[in-house]
């Protein structure tokens, strides 16, 4: 844990989170969800997708930019595909809705498709996913974001950082919960290295020109680098023409960033799930992902490697000592969020920084 | 064209590819289809899965590692997934059939999801998930592969690069088709480097201990790097925990090169395809991906470049390039195959080198 940052129990961050959101509109059980995938970020060390965003959800829907009340309409279905329409909501409510109902078609015929438009920022995506493994179906999930990424070759964001993940039951003591932005890195990290007067490693970002730069501030004039060059840029790409254009979304520079205050985000995401039970008896899959689990824990380490990990344990570790010790919150995420609830004029335990 | 390389027709390549598949006991309606596909790979610019793989097929088939017979049995299905065993027949028809598979369903149910064990290598992914797109319908594959990569963390190869690959149509003169490994590059750029005497970029490879090297020698010791570290790991054994794991098939160390005369390999693929009608009219589709690839082909360009390409758009110039001009085939891989036809007895009318 860094050391300017505060422990909080899970109950009491979400216990916040809910209060804040039913202040402005939202009802009860959608509070309930937004403030359990929301924290559920801080507990799995991502702070940049937790309750630091928590204002800019209220702040929108001050605005009139973002439904309070999230109310879905199936628009489309075929089978074993659905499309829903957000109509201005929460990501979040949408997500969990979606993802239930691909679970749902997907124990009827196999797989389950479940595709929305006009919803806002979901979180992480690994939320959805994991929502699959209980249920013994694998879940894949992604969404489209504001752009800041250039096209390969280009100098402008015109694609958005578009996570995928990707969540597969392994019936051991942790499952893979792959969930990866097409960018090298998120572009926080350049920020605190611009805080710090660091430099950021050649591969990070592209200047304003499009050249690869190690000046942090060059960078954030410029645009992050796809992972993979062409790869990851084409990674973003379908991403976007799936959430984005196919959904009926916005998409690449037409998508407002959460924290454009000047008009809607109509952000888009798609959700899968695939039963194991359609494709395997769920005790030889078992045994089979024991066998390609152990291998992978157990390949020879790289000098100054403690231990291998798989996708999301990391995540998963983090998730258990939050749960234990409480929930990291950095100070200024904190004051922030006890600024919004006093601004809102809602009494929350939140201890001070 | 590089010096090195013959234009070939394509035609006259296929026919040459058919007869020797045949020869060895190939029917001849699925000679056709592993001709089509291998021939395909070498006119997009992907040689490295051409006409280079025949000999490696037909020694397999020699050595009675390989069906010559392809015989695709029904293992499971519910609604819109189908589970195929190839009975260690040929990825190739094993796939073309899984892909028409999918796109049936998917008309029925909006996705249909086809997974493949038993097989063997596909070649290129891309070829099957452009056949959803005359359908109006998004292809998806992925497949595994024997290892060259290493766990995050890791030295030694436990898992393939694992390709997967994303086929949008849009309705435009060009389609979007991703086709993409795990790795940054392939193991044929290593040994090219090799063979030149050349270093290699750091961040292609890393030596046997696991560490980042910019010898190829070393490189080709060691493993192949992941796209974005920890984030192309993680695609890889995502890929390889359905393709491989899910589907019943060879997986991470347990799965041999196509090389390895000494056992099977049983190589496992999923195929996808989603019907853009179960989502949106194609004409309001086509509009907002006409206003995508505007967008991205727009884009401000960094200096030194001359277009933004789409994925795949470069593969799909090359192989209009082939059709008018012939496909270029290396001179040795041309002396190969006409040394296997010789071998065989098999007539073809390639031209000497």
């Amino acid at each position: 844990m860094a050391e300017n940052t505060v422990l909080i129990p899970a109950e009491v961050l979400r216990e916040a989170c809910r209060r804040i959101l039913e202040k402005v509109g939202v009802p009860p059980d959608q509070a309930h969800i937004i403030a359990d995938v929301t924290v559920e970020a801080d507990m799995r060390g991502v702070g940049s997708h937790g309750v630091l965003r928590l204002s800019a959800y209220v702040h929108r829907v001050q605005a009139g930019l973002m439904a309070a009340n999230t109310q879905l309409r199936v628009v489309r279905e075929r089978g074993a595909t659905v499309l829903l329409d957000a109509q201005g909501g929460f990501g979040q409510v949408a997500g969990v809705h979606a993802m239930n109902l691909a679970i749902e078609r997907a124990r009827q015929h196999g797989v389950g498709l479940v595709a929305v438009r006009n919803a806002n920022h979901f979180g992480i995506a690994a939320y959805y996913t994991m929502m699959a493994l209980p249920h013994r179906m694998v879940g894949i999930a992604a969404s489209n974001a504001a752009p800041s990424m250039a096209a390969w070759g280009g100098t402008t964001a015109v694609l958005g950082t578009n996570p995928v993940s990707v969540a597969i039951p392994t019936g051991q003591d942790v499952d893979i919960v792959l969930d990866m932005a097409s960018s090298v890195v998120a572009r926080g990290k350049i920020r605190a290295a611009a805080a710090k007067g660091e430099r950021i490693p050649l591969g990070w970002a592209l200047d304003a020109e499009g050249r690869p730069t190690e000046d942090p501030q060059a960078a954030l004039k410029g645009t992050l680098a796809p992972i993979g060059g062409p790869k990851g840029y084409g990674l973003a790409l379908v991403v976007d023409a799936l959430a984005g254009v196919l959904t009926g979304s916005d998409y690449s520079i037409y998508l407002a960033s959460l924290h454009d205050l000047s008009r809607r985000a109509s952000v888009g995401f798609v959700m899968q799930a695939v039963d194991v039970a359609a494709f395997s008896e769920w005790e030889t899959y078992v045994e089979r992902m024991r066998s390609l689990v152990d291998v992978i824990r157990n390949s020879p380490r790289a000098p100054g490697v403690d231990r291998i990990y798989l996708p999301g344990e990391i995540e998963g570790l983090k998730r258990q000592e939050a749960e234990r010790s409480g929930v990291p919150v950095a100070v200024k995420v904190l004051e922030e969020l006890r600024a919004l609830a006093a601004e809102l004029g809602v009494p929350v335990d939140l201890p001070a920084a």
